[in-house]
């Protein structure tokens, strides 16, 4: 059975899957996406995805190409083309095909691309033993909020990491404060205290960051959205990621400096045992 | 005769010319690119763009995908299929098609895609009258350096100054500074000094600019290539903005400021008519 994408209204084998060379996607990375996890057919936060996509979209001066509900069947269909039922789905919409100009085109519409595939949870090794993250500088531009394409530095700063051996960069801005991974939002526990940036222009605001913003109080911990430096980050009890697809990932190494006693903390623990009760939908 | 475009080794009907949808440049920006002015078939400034194209590329990790003798064949059978003589070549290489991960794919092709399309100077009346620029606050990544397809930036500014019906926006950094138009170079001249933003990181060392670099000296100008603030950009004798497909645009108002008289001024006139004879080839 041949993988199937969706494409602009149509369901193409995926390797046969195209967008048009002036797609501004492809030109101009004007386009805005989202990563959703599918458990049993069902999307896991689907109305925050949603949501954040409608925001994204209106930031760069886009609407929704059509409803929710229309995005919903058609997720359906291409889980049901693919057999997938656990997996990740990737939607992307861009402004769409138009000769090359700067300027926003009239009367264009939108493309959209959906694929999927399956979807394992995180290696077990990784998460019992914990991860490594380096910092480096984010020299993103300065709307990382907006969930777009344009992620060339966010793969460079990926790339520092693969090649040091590790599993993520931190960026860190020019005041030495951390804003979040490249792919993943990031997060330091120490004491009772939680602590991750605030979902201002710095950062994107993770779904998962969202889902486990709820948990904390459960786990008794004192939630803090606030800046917090590296420095901090290296002398913090707890560390992790969060994603999509790395769930609540413990870290345990962040540059030269050992996290806590070297092995994923109580709380990171807690916090992921919560997290896959959520993904589970047992909420 | 149908447009024809060049894609990865083939050339193709341009309505049908695609890429796959997991082409890196589309998902994650991660591509280069360069336009060049061809007149008579002859590639302006040749050089400099492709030593501009390996520099993009070297600085994302990459390689030429082929030699530039090889180029300039596929160069010259794109304009012959289209029958363009005078046009504007388009450029763009991709690291390749990829499963979707930030980090670098192993073992994976560049993309490459070559558009042509016939261009014509810059409307007469547009240099004669001079064009109008906003300035507008810089949140471009902090690589403008390497001429990557991660515009969004650049188009939300373009729009900026499309809905304010000026030509273009003058991007201006943190500390007030002019760093560069949002597909042109910016310039400034206060009596026999003529002032450009430094090539350093802060923005893409046009071609024409180059070009104008030696011209400078040629017509008794005083070349300093430093910062300038909006404010003095606002107070100068004259102003001008350089492209591939612009030239030497004179302006006549940056905000609502009127710059000099309101009219092109005479050395950027005397500019532009040395740099219509570049192109045409008569150094």
């Amino acid at each position: 059975m041949p993988r199937i994408s969706y494409v602009n209204g149509q369901y193409l084998r995926h390797d046969r899957a195209g967008v048009h060379i002036e797609d501004r996607g492809y030109q101009f990375s004007d386009a805005v996406y989202e990563v959703i996890a599918t458990v049993s057919g069902r999307l896991v936060d689907e109305t925050l995805h949603f949501d954040r996509l409608e925001r994204s979209l209106t930031e760069i001066g886009m609407e929704m190409p059509f409803s929710r509900t229309h995005f919903k069947i058609k997720i359906a269909e291409l889980l049901r083309l693919n057999r997938i039922a656990n997996g990740a789905l990737y939607i992307q919409v861009s402004r769409g095909v138009a000769k090359r100009d700067h300027k926003f085109p009239d009367g264009v519409r939108p493309a959209v691309v959906m694929t999927v595939r399956p979807m394992a949870p995180p290696a077990r090794t990784l998460v019992e033993k914990g991860v490594a993250v380096i910092t480096v500088p984010d020299i993103r531009w300065q709307r990382p909020d907006i969930k777009s394409v344009s992620l060339l530095p966010n793969i460079l700063a990926k790339q520092q990491a693969v090649r040091q051996g590790v599993y993520e960069a931190w960026q860190v801005d020019a005041d030495g404060m951390v804003t979040e991974g490249t792919s993943t939002n990031a997060w330091i526990v120490t004491g009772d205290r939680l602590v991750t940036h605030a979902p201002d222009h710095a950062i994107l605001n993770g779904v998962t960051r969202l889902a486990l913003l709820d948990m904390a109080a459960e786990e008794g911990l004192v939630l803090e959205e606030r800046s917090f430096s590296a420095d901090e980050a290296r002398g913090a009890d707890e560390a992790f990621l969060t994603s999509t697809t790395a769930f609540v990932m413990p870290i345990v190494k962040i540059d030269d400096a050992v996290i806590g006693d070297g092995k994923p903390g109580p709380r990171t623990r807690a916090l992921l045992a919560r997290y896959d009760g959520h993904l589970r939908g047992d909420a």
